[in-house]
């Protein structure tokens, strides 16, 4: 295989995971909603402009990173979309957090072409030093081409079957959990400090024992200090996740009551204005009690 | 410091922590309400009996392992009792997971001798390998004490402070925080497993990534695998921490929505004859859907 990919969307993940690939010697044709973002590419060894995204995909594979489902739409089905550029047996690497039904909506658009979803845990510093952890789903020729680009940004490629929308559950289900710790972790801090109990030792414990986890460790820190600025990931899309995961359970036919609680959080962290803020800044916001 | 200490209640775990400690050269003397249990101890090197939780606590240090708060008062302040047996100046190290009021009031009960909290994570096992993690707190001198005899059962202690109930409320918190993560799994699994997707694949991603924890890693695994039985933890003792955690959290004038959803999961296994079974168990018990 060649070593040339089309990025699609250079925002803080794609534009980490272009300069990782840049530096790991691949060559790599960008295109951006906003076009003045590629700027910062220009002088780097590798990196070429693209003025459509079908320009970008037509190196045979190609890169989304871009912020929704209808981001991911406009990109790929329209006039100069990615389906249109992408050669047969060309490979569409869909990098975003999108909703399962879009994913499946673009799989069936891709005609000759194939569509794997590969999803991501882990800041985009974790994409610059190549120690992403992806979930990987789709068309096995799809996912054989994909292994080979993301080997260079991660640490881990799992692979979860066929259906392309199985890597975007397993992204869904894993913000759920992530986002069920933020609120365990609230809920603790919060008893414990306002029984005189130092909420700081508890983390400390907890983090070097049984819950010696990057999310406890991290978040558990960025909760305590209050660190909500700037966001490592934006509230609103935390808000946006859980969504998904509610939606996700309402097809299934399940209920999901951790869900339910995160999702009343976060709506009051919107309204209180803290949607640009680090998801962790659920946390502030305490029930009142009756 | 002499190398003998006094241990009253040989349960699973008070159990684990006599045979450590007799295989690092302690002498133990030994009490339990079922005195056939002392059996097992007989032929050990070191092993003694005694007749009386007072005589087990006459070498001057004693620690508890008991069941639940009445016996903490049983074997603290009855006739025979640790208060009457424990010389002034001497400590008794309380290891059982007990509401703070009991602690408050044990430790009020102590007179010249000394009163510490030193609740454990971890199992049995872990405890026969040195290897559990302690939350202490209480009297400085008392904590002294207790250090020098949990070193030899812990990879960790960690400090609290002077108050004795502090590292009681760190053990509920704690507990709190495990409750939840075990609920957020399951609520996961089985909205994947609902949609298409195998929650064993996610569990391996999220075990070797973002939730690198023993807690996700194991306790994962016994939801996947319905492995309840026997009890690593009975599902009956869990459901009384998340009572603790609500009556903590009642007390300090807030709320526990993820308590409250634990408490009526606890609930419903119980009702259903889960009392005994490992407390992994609740992800059984889903809620029905509206």
């Amino acid at each position: 295989m060649n070593r040339k990919v089309g990025i699609v969307g250079v925002g803080a993940m794609g534009g980490a995971i272009a300069r990782r690939l840049l530096s790991q010697g691949w060559e790599v044709t960008l295109w951006n909603l906003v076009p003045e973002d590629l700027d910062a590419f220009d002088d780097i060894q590798g990196a070429r402009r693209a003025k459509t995204p079908a320009e970008a995909a037509s190196v045979g594979r190609v890169i989304t990173s871009v912020a929704n489902d209808q981001a991911v739409r406009d990109v790929t089905t329209g006039p100069d979309g990615i389906a249109a550029g992408l050669p047969e047996g060309g490979t569409h690497i869909s990098m975003s957090t999108v909703s399962p039904e879009v994913v499946t909506e673009m799989a069936a658009a891709s005609g000759a072409t194939y569509f794997v979803s590969a999803p991501v845990f882990g800041r985009p510093v974790a994409a610059e030093d190549g120690k992403l952890w992806v979930a990987l789903s789709g068309p096995e020729a799809g996912r054989a081409v994909a292994k080979e680009v993301l080997a260079d940004v991660s640490q881990l490629v799992k692979e979860f079957g066929d259906a392309p929308e199985a890597a975007v559950h397993v992204k869904i289900a894993g913000n759920f959990v992530i986002a069920s710790a933020i609120e365990a972790m609230s809920e603790a801090f919060d008893v414990l400090s306002r029984s005189g109990t130092d909420p700081r030792l508890f983390h400390e414990m907890m983090s070097d024992s049984i819950f010696a986890s990057v999310i406890h460790q991290n978040y558990g820190r960025i909760i305590l200090d209050e660190a909500f600025d700037p966001p490592g990931f934006r509230l609103a899309l935390g808000g946006k996740d859980i969504g998904l995961a509610r939606d996700l359970a309402q097809h299934a036919g399940t209920s999901l009551p951790f869900g339910d609680i995160l999702a009343a959080r976060f709506a009051t962290a919107m309204e209180q204005g803290y949607g640009d803020k680090d998801w962790n800044a659920i946390s502030k916001f305490r029930d009142p009690v009756g």
